[in-house]
């Protein structure tokens, strides 16, 4: 028995592939949870656990898809980055940014009872995800993304370190610290923390101050001087090489090599050359060496 | 401290409106389900507790957002499906395909261990979907739609559950089995699992061979003889009033009369004009009669 | 000699085919005409001559394009309508609106001297147009285009047709007449050309009031009563078949018998039903009759 | 007199714009150029008027908009390159493309009778063009399409060449010349030309077997052997700004610098470094400098 009749409603799909030669990044959001990290009684201004959930569910994320480069992660979002070599799911759009929401999705929900063990999760309140995909031309482009980001995450976690300690140590009520720290500078808001609460901002933890970063480690290179100069100047650089160099066979022992190194999480300064030039596979999109077996 | 030397990077994101007044349907699929349901020893043809949790985890979708106006459920995929005034998240196709494959996904996880108490779920085994959106423009192509994945239904159905009668009950190899299949029609199916096996297929249960439908329930309207004719004519007609005309508030209130409405699930013909004429709430996009309260 | 190393360059066309059974509007505008008009001395507020100019260059890509179902002209301005079951070009959204633009943008070149046979055009001030395609799901909305368009080119002209008599017969300056013609209504101007200049405003030109109707003349049919109200009831209807079933040669058959039918231009009321009654073959995509031969 | 009931429809549009930082390639096609060039009697394998009337069309089109940084031509298509940092009508792709092609239009049918004075255009066979853009995300991407563009020329012009002698000064059948030449490389069609028709392939003219550059002529630079190879090496480089560095009044005065520039047409390979690097301006979208006044 054929389907011909109903079948022409197929022709209605749309093509949703992204532009070859760009890096992807997959975005995702916690869906209302301002409500829901009430509801679990998420500390403040960070819960460590939460986080450390985010963090595990990521990693899973990477390990499920090696083609995946690297991954940033701050409070309840996460961003994932496909290399612009990538062609998985032929580049389809919604295919790589559901199907990153749902093995987070997935992953968080699992993992939940051993990051709360005294707050199970209770239907129909559960975590939920949204994502979207953005292309990005060049690594400058890229790397300004991930800036962003970071620079974004240092904001918002020097704001919310100073109203919270006004608020749970100072005594405040929100709507006078939201209003005192209104205008305020970076500056300022040290200030506070160190003259009222005695805190020190640059001694907080740096997975509050820099957010996670989640990548295959390989051994370290070396940076000289002289490359640093090198690489901060020439950027834009792309790998220039067609996407039809790379078979399908090369590629798939590319994820082999990818597989085998460790997905690790760690909260430093990706604003720099620095973290870039000590991880060239990141940004090559070639494994690099996995570190020397004792 | 400002972040305006990276937020250019904002400007990259594209535009994913899905065109005004039109159906709009997600379809999400279980990604390696084959894998996993051998993983987890699903049953064959069928695994009654897999569709269970499938229609559950729908169920919470239509719930969480009263926007949608039916869904439609076989094996590891799901149809959720938002009426042309739909204005959910300014129609913004990754935001509404992410936030059900991602909640799809958390009532999935969440409520496996209640479908599959001895056969608990195993990081990083989890089961994970995939979606995109589709926009008809018309009541007629959406019917459509519908017809097309509920006939696919019943022929997989038929075909599955005569393939593993032969294999399971007959002893044959997956080769011979799939071999013998090859070219029939399903008259010779039919007569394969009545001679052989004692099967009348008429009497397997409807969630196999009809799938499963969700939708909010109200009072059903009676069908007449001359309206079923004149809607089978009038298919193609839409509500055709400008997407401005319903207000912010009274979508709000329409939102809040659909969430007092029961979500059901059913295993009926949606292919006919029956069920649309009596539940006549779904194509309308306006609420229908609460059911008389005794 | 191959040129396989430099072909991969082609995937990075990206698809941009039209949601099929929807209405297609191709709307192409004058570039700089405001300058244009001045440079070649168009007349105020209407130039005969231009919009003659308009209307014929919009003939010519109705004969050209038999796929297309009406246009309508306004100013420096033409829509032009394709029906939702049209494949022409795979419905490629660039590939429409170039080829309507060019065409257009030809015979309007062309047949300059022959409506401006003093004022010869002088490179490089030469005529051009951009162009859009947006499409409408529903006859419903396309008809709302269509009065959208109509209702703005009364409204254009009739300020238009107040402010130049105001300036030209008046003798007032431009920045007098644009100051006194703030934030009145229609009937306002309307008294104003009359009491000022004794014009009825009913009087004037239909070509300036109503703008200019370009489709395919077939016998008109008769409106009656009873089918007014049927069709203004059903006007969200759409022509349900699948795309499918209209074939090529089909469609190559109904090419050839539009070619037959001869292209007019009018310049009546489209916002009323009555247009669109008289003449059925516009909204159904099927050819009508062409007028009897004597 | 308000427009509000139907004004809705302008929701329907959707956004077309092309990514930032990207090279758009706008190219255009002549429609139907087959049955044109028979109608017109182009000579055959080139014709030379032809040719020049193209590139008098996208000299006008480089003219008006000095956003273009470079076009190249070939028989009856032609590109239009802008560059990663314009912003010229928001980078709109329907926009851009219909500009280009409606002003090339204009000019090619305004211009025809000075290069065909003997054989006067009659309506309705008018040329005409259609066109798409296409975005490349690195100079390496866009330097590939040129040169695939410029290796095809070369393959055709040699077919074309060598077909052409073949029928009308061999003697031969279009399908018997077609036949022989079927499965040749270039050497055996360079042998045919050398031996039965007295032709040095080599010393046919460039603009036949080159195509057309047009771009804006400033003074060269001088290629140094060390820059050679690294530009060669840095060809995937970017300009890094983001899009927001340069203000809208800086975009206006490199615009005016542009227009002072005269613009060239030429044919000379640009498949190699060379004409990169002696015209830096091109690839750095930063105007040159103006050749001395003597």
């Amino acid at each position: 028995m054929a389907n011909s009749k109903y079948e022409y409603v197929r022709t209605f799909e749309q093509s949703d592939i992204l532009l070859p030669n760009t890096w992807i990044v997959v975005r995702i959001d916690g869906r209302g949870f301002h409500k829901l990290s009430d509801r679990y009684a998420f500390e403040k201004p960070n819960d460590r656990r939460a986080l450390d959930l985010m963090n595990v569910a990521a990693v899973e994320v990477l390990k499920d898809l090696p083609d995946l480069a690297i991954a940033y992660g701050v409070s309840d979002e996460y961003s994932f980055i496909f290399h612009p070599s990538c062609e998985l799911f032929e580049r389809r759009s919604a295919k790589l940014v559901t199907t990153i929401v749902s093995t987070f999705t997935a992953h968080y929900v699992y993992q939940w009872s051993n990051y709360f063990p005294d707050t199970p999760l209770q239907s129909p309140y559960l975590p939920s995800f949204d994502g979207r995909a953005v292309v990005y031309p060049t690594t400058r482009n890229l790397r300004d993304y991930m800036s962003w980001r970071q620079v974004d995450c240092h904001i918002n976690n020097l704001y919310n370190t100073t109203f919270w300690n006004m608020v749970l140590k100072g005594g405040m009520s929100n709507t006078d610290a939201e209003r005192e720290l209104q205008g305020t500078v970076s500056s300022d808001k040290n200030e506070i923390l160190f003259k009222r609460f005695g805190i020190n901002y640059n001694n907080e933890e740096n997975i509050y101050k820099k957010g996670s970063v989640v990548f295959r480690q390989y051994q370290l290179e070396e940076t000289k001087a002289e490359s640093v100069s090198k690489t901060s100047q020439d950027l834009g650089e792309e790998e220039t090489a067609a996407p039809e160099n790379v078979s399908k066979s090369q590629q798939e022992k590319i994820r082999k090599l990818r597989r085998k190194a460790q997905v690790v999480v760690e909260h430093v300064d990706i604003t720099k050359d620095d973290f870039w030039e000590q991880r060239p596979w990141i940004l090559s999109g070639k494994p690099g060496k996995l570190p020397a077996e004792v």
